[in-house]
């Protein structure tokens, strides 16, 4: 099978990589020329067997939309698009008519595993029509983890319902690691009475109800830096969580943690916080309270 | 009628000068010279027609304790005294049995008003027997504010019941006073297209769903210094706000928006968050992300 | 001064009266024919003298674009157009650029006040320029509460800035309203502890902290049906707390109390909650735990 | 070596099949004549050799501490005890100086691997002093998981960090099982989009960020039954849960996410909600909302 992909940072690199080793032929762009196998999408479309198979591995939103669109263009009917990318799921029903309109199959991927998927395979949840998802099987065979199909990759519904399934992914994950944040918050705090905080998190690895891959992940910061020294708790957020509460609120799904999650995100960012500003200076007005005063 | 109290701190002189000007004559003690009425607790009970009725107004949890078991002491069979203190509800069965054991009885006393109370009256909610209750009435109608005596008073229940309903009270207030922050907080973000915040909640005093006094408290706040620039975000919390959480806990009531506002404050005094440094060694272990070097 | 209003629903007839008790000269235009005053807006738009003022008071979102689109096509240049509706604050900008198009001036009104709004008035936030805000104040004036103009009406910004503050002026009601559900439960469920429950609710309306013209409503409610016996606990939510958190996560306002009034909505009205079941069958794996079966 | 075991319910039977399959002599002790080995306590401790290592295994709370109590009259001065049961940390500190007392020794430790522990082993947590875990440490060997002592197994602190990390651990517990709920409920209510969510759930076992041993029981409880249907969303919580927010509280430590998950536990098991029947009363009274009437 031969196969272009548009996109080669670093998880589009990645992907290039694990494809030809798993023996398939890989024609990549990217606008970097020291990664780029050829000099434009013209140049990937020329290269490539009809039915063609593209792979797009771009920054979600217009990049990913201008880059389908350029496609679009150049692509022929019965041709196969898959977005691989972080997109919004909503966005995946723009691009499936953008190239319908051209008689362009679309796929989307939702793909996890970050940096380690070169090495341990990409989760993939994708979404689109059985046959559309049946041709690129052998990309997804070659994408995946090892071991049985179905514990690494998914057809999880209509087109969009692979990335749907990869935001909700991500939102799970932001919960997850807020538990074991607060976890280790509760343990570090009774310094009195806990002497071994890393070893508790490793001790937990086997046997338990909380053993889990990021788990695995905080025991090996921990033994790097016990304490957490040299980290700040600044922590940054993507869209996908911010994308799950908007469809929770859409949907009307109550989803209390993964929202604890996002806004212990928005407050570890904050010098200050307007809003305790706001609670000091009631508590003040009401009680005489002291403040402190800003400097 | 003639009380005693036991604390005049800035809550009991004030409640000591708003029961005279209702008439009624207080004989006070406080350890402090300069404020007492009298020297010792044995003076004070001298000093009082039987039966007695003896007021303590002081810190919350051993000080109360201690004063109420010096009083179990003195005081003798048929004598009521009331807690008026912060005291958590659970210590009203300690303080009870203790004055029962003597023949004493005990109300105890939920008091709002902070500061203001002096002028505008306290707001009361007292647990107890009728008989006890009805005995203090006049008490209770000079500390309470104008008006209705149902609307500054309430006989809430058994003893215990007065500082249960205070407890709530101030896990409610802790709420409210998140709600309007959180507002704040959303108005004050987008100075691009909102030019008066200050202007925004001085409108919301008259006609809106949201006006209240804690409003124009805000108000005032915010007319004093318009961004609250003087302010630093760091709320302490009092005993109450986590007795309500325990109490929540204790009887399976949800209460994420009271519990919300105990986290907001803690978060607030916090220089770093340890949970936040355990997330974002999580993001750099699992995606390269980048983190934030603590100095 | 002579104004159009159009839409004379529940909200849209009471300010046509209020504002004819002002004084003022009001014609108004609705589809049902026993309201309106004139057969459509074209006569709507002919009876008033230039430059126009035009109210829009129709369900926000699709309806309300379709009346300023069509008012775009029949007012002039130099006409002032109102929206008094509960639109996004984000429409607002749309319905600015559609009738800028045409010359016509745009102010966004956010109101609260609900059906006490006939007779208490109306609280106004307004979003528009100095000189619209300034044309259209006899309005506002005849709208508002009584007393002080700034504690029931404010200018709050740029076009879309009335409707941005009503929104979160809903959102902090939602938090403000749950705050007292919460402690109304935390009452309610030491019924044996607690004797009057109601009581408590009225003793807090004068000298406490929390007194607030919901806790009167609350009040009413509960000299109504002490025991609430006569209401399900289903709680319907509107487009402005949804949108609150929509604009909390844009802007990464972190919003936990607001957010879990929100939640506390949307599993009030579920049957049973998948998200439940999902932790009932995970304890059930891992510890053998005992389920409810289904019926 | 020969230890004893008092309680010989599913977990302490399962003890001490496990710790006989590795070649330690065990007496188990227990009220119920067809589990246990001898016919009391003294028995029991008749039958270990000094310096004797007994394993309480009974009902946290009253009943562990009453086992303690009688072992503190019958045991010798340097025999040791250890607390296996799901006991809260604060009644370490008790037992400790019960058993101090006499001369007896104590170790706390959390457990952890419900029924999955007699094949898989069991995940320790312990405290207590250096010399009292490393001579327990044959029986917390045959105890634990295979593989590195240090990934199944844990010393962790002084007397109650065992139970401490314990609760930590079931703290940690509630907030992920309610992360992969919540995401459940994501993906169940679009059903629309999304044709296969246990296969989604089945997919992310490889690869993704959120793979865990939970997931695979949530794997394994969908391959049962795939739309949850013989399930009611009805939950219990456990002492843990509560503690962990009560020590939270304790410690200023703010915990949304793990609070979130016991709240969604208490909201799981009403059938109606107080606060909410407040909210739909609130909204009635203020908007004329129509309300749903209880039967």
């Amino acid at each position: 099978m031969h196969i272009g992909i548009v996109g080669l940072g670093k998880m589009g690199a990645n992907m290039r990589d694990r494809l030809r080793t798993a023996g398939l032929t890989v024609t990549g762009y990217d606008r970097n020329p020291e990664v780029t196998d050829v000099a434009g999408t013209a140049e990937l479309i020329a290269a490539l067997p009809a039915p063609r198979l593209v792979w797009v591995m771009v920054p979600a939103g217009a990049i990913t939309t201008s880059v389908i669109a350029d496609l679009a263009t150049k692509l022929s009917p019965g041709d196969l698009v898959i977005d691989g990318g972080n997109s919004r799921f909503t966005d995946d029903f723009t691009h499936e008519a953008l190239l319908a309109e051209q008689g362009i199959h679309y796929v989307d991927a939702g793909v996890s595993g970050g940096i380690w998927g070169l090495t341990n395979g990409f989760g993939l949840m994708v979404g689109g029509s059985a046959e559309d998802v049946e041709r690129a099987m052998p990309v997804f065979d070659a994408l995946r983890p090892e071991g049985p199909r179905e514990e690494g990759f998914v057809h999880a519904g209509k087109v969009g319902a692979g990335h749907y399934a990869k935001m909700v992914h991500n939102g799970i994950e932001y919960a997850l690691m807020q538990a074991y944040a607060e976890g280790y918050e509760l343990l570090e705090k009774r310094d009195d009475l806990i002497h071994d905080v890393p070893g508790i998190f490793t001790a937990w690895q086997r046997g338990t109800v909380v053993r889990s891959w990021l788990l695995e992940l905080l025991v090996r910061a921990l033994k790097d830096d016990p304490q957490l020294g040299d980290i700040e708790g600044y922590v940054e957020d993507s869209g996908e969580g911010r994308w799950t509460i908007e469809e929770a609120i859409n949907n009307a799904v109550p989803v209390p943690a993964i929202s604890a999650s996002i806004f212990a995100r928005f407050t570890s960012r904050q010098e200050d916080s307007p809003a305790m500003k706001a609670v000091a200076a009631l508590r003040n007005q009401f009680g005489g309270h002291a403040i402190k005063k800003a400097d």
